[in-house]
């Protein structure tokens, strides 16, 4: 077995079919952003960031800052141990209490990132619930799949946002087994909302568990910014919110919250919560104050929606064709890899506009495409700037337009 | 199903065991670690931390902190995305070239944590190796043993640091497959040492990968604390170096070190890595001086060594029944939950000292223990205090003590 050879014709073949990927590397301003500074192969560039998942820009925000600075200075850098072994600080405990109360649940449990949290809680409990049958989305986040699929419990794949295909699946099952409904409330490549009130109409009739992923919500729908159930007033039907400190937080971390005693089983039994230095107390405490902020702040909430629309109604007025989205997810298809990554290459180059190519295992081949995301920070003129910049290339590639 | 009643009659049941987990809620303070409060139930406390895994005190270094604070003030907190999608930083290319460097290896990558780059790249590796069989040491650590068994690749154990016992098992498996042994330098719960040499000879005696987790090790033990492959003269026969940023180096994130080639695969592959937002930029940048500080400092490795032995030396003149250990990890036998608990809150209540208990499944059941982890931040009069202790409490619950 030559390993050197295998791991060089394996990177070889992502070259060939066009999905080899290259990272910009960025240094974001603070109280500049979206700007940033992109550190190319010659020389550096000011660029605009298009396609962050920092969604109100909380990364920068003085007081989040501030609050990072602060218990940077007092406690240091890391947390020193995992969550039982000397990991515990008081940031993470307010925190988890703050995340509780967000969601109006019992509990609240820290990971250190969405994935972990997903990959974490969903293999704890479909592995651990007596002869547990899961029913998953189909275009659920790898995170979910993946934990899914460490339980090795039994798993139905229902059709994407569809009640009535999970209907069909769940009356296949015996009704006394345990059962989980494992959904999102945002897809975060399409950028549409699930039908969570019928889906938990469905699993609630089947006994089931219900675990619904926010990570692209929380913090930008519904009251208080507690994420899509919230808004849709269906929150308390869901038994596990599973959400990110990641994005629209601006720092870092996952979290489940739920029923008290679901949490406390998840933090007795998860290997991927016990086995781990807990996150840094900075970085808590960020989040914490981030979170207060973004609960108060409904004007955030709808800036960024404004800013999402006035995008939408010009790139539509543009003949720029946008798929369908109700979010603040705009996706743009390109629909070949390498065709791609040059116009993101051109638009870096030539505009100083960052969009990354997202391809292949973000979104399934011959999906590529731009992802957009606006922002309170985007400016009318990065706006305009950004749709002028998208019709050149449009017309340069001669690509399809919008009817 | 009963849901609620599950995971209440499963939570009894570790409280009847005597194993439910009580964190306790500690600040550090930064400048006077191991000093912390201890936000107890009714009053905080100031106690002093004797179980971290913050080995050198580096998370409160002031040049450590000071980078922190300069790129959080910089580019604020979050990193925005995944690495492929507006979140790779110049403070993570950095770090990340430092790494290959401190190992001596082409390339290195980061992840959000030690137990991420385990599951990550051992499950990428051991699925996408063709027919991969993977021989991995019997006392490996928890997130070493998901990462195998989400690769559902073959697996044989070996006898703990045995590597006769790995030979032979290696014996029996057809020549050409992909085979990879994964083992530990330092076990955490023992303290002990691997015979890397021993194990690097038989693997590539049978053509095997080698990956050696060095979590326990790197900044503490080698040439500029590159680790016991270092020290041992054998880093170039490991073919995958991990190790952490969270311990010795006082921050937080994982990592891999390895040929370009391998570091690529796993990068492009790897779903843990992929899906997940990367490190905040100040953590990285806290990392990398963190790192810089340390492989420039014997010193400081000398005199951890010195608090180690002076702290055995006064325990074994003592009769406290420490464990058999080589390394900076000093294990104090109890072998009964309840007894354990116990004595870590008389420790805790009555002098001040904060020693966790460690239960299943951080170590076998019957063998719970007391971890202690002397630092060059415990004076001579922490020392002599940790000792007095200790020798009391053994009297006054007549625990065994040694011949």
């Amino acid at each position: 077995m030559d390993y050197r050879q295998y791991f060089s014709d394996e990177l070889q073949k992502l070259h060939n079919e066009g999905r080899y990927r290259t990272f910009a590397d960025l240094e974001r301003r603070a109280g500049r952003y979206p700007e940033a500074t992109h550190h190319g192969v010659s020389s550096d560039q000011r660029v605009t960031v298009w396609c962050s998942n920092d969604y109100l820009g909380m990364g920068q925000n003085q007081e989040v800052v501030s609050a990072a600075h602060r218990i940077l200075r007092d406690t240091g850098v890391g947390a020193g141990g995992t969550r039982n072994i000397s990991g515990t600080n008081h940031n993470h405990v307010r925190l988890e209490s703050e995340l509780a109360d967000l969601h109006d649940k019992q509990a609240a449990l820290l990971f250190t990132s969405g994935y972990v949290a997903n990959m974490t809680a969903l293999s704890t409990l479909a592995s651990r619930l007596p002869d547990c049958v899961v029913f998953s989305d189909e275009q659920n986040h790898a995170s979910m799949i993946e934990g899914i699929r460490h339980s090795r419990a039994e798993k139905h794949i229902f059709r994407h946002n569809d009640p009535n295909d999970l209907h069909r699946k769940m009356s296949r099952v015996a009704p006394d087994r345990a059962k989980l409904v494992v959904f999102e409330s945002v897809y975060s490549m399409d950028g549409d909302f699930a039908p969570i009130r019928k889906i938990c109409d469905v699993a609630k009739h089947h006994h089931a568990l219900t675990y619904l992923d926010e990570v692209h919500a929380v913090g930008l729908y519904g009251p208080q910014g507690a994420g899509v159930a919230a808004r849709d007033g269906v929150m308390h039907r869901v038994d596990v919110i599973q959400g990110t400190l990641a994005k629209a937080f601006g720092t870092l971390g996952g979290y489940i919250s739920a029923s008290a005693e679901l949490v406390d089983f998840v933090r007795s039994n998860g290997s991927g919560f016990i086995f781990t230095t807990s996150l840094p107390p900075c970085i808590s405490a960020a989040a914490y104050a981030s979170i207060r902020i973004v609960r108060d702040n409904d004007a955030l909430r709808e800036l960024q929606q404004e800013r999402v629309q006035k995008l939408k109604h010009l790139m539509a007025a543009a003949g720029l064709p946008l798929m369908q989205s109700e979010s603040h997810i705009l996706p743009l298809m390109v629909g070949d890899p390498v065709r791609c990554r040059e116009i993101s290459e051109t638009l870096m180059t030539e505009y100083s506009i960052y969009l990354q190519p997202i391809n292949y295992p973000t979104v399934p081949c011959g999906t590529e495409r731009l992802r957009i995301t606006p922002s309170p920070v985007h400016s009318d003129e990065d706006i305009d700037h950004l749709v002028d910049a998208l019709v050149a290339v449009w017309a340069r590639y001669s690509l399809r337009r919008a009817a």
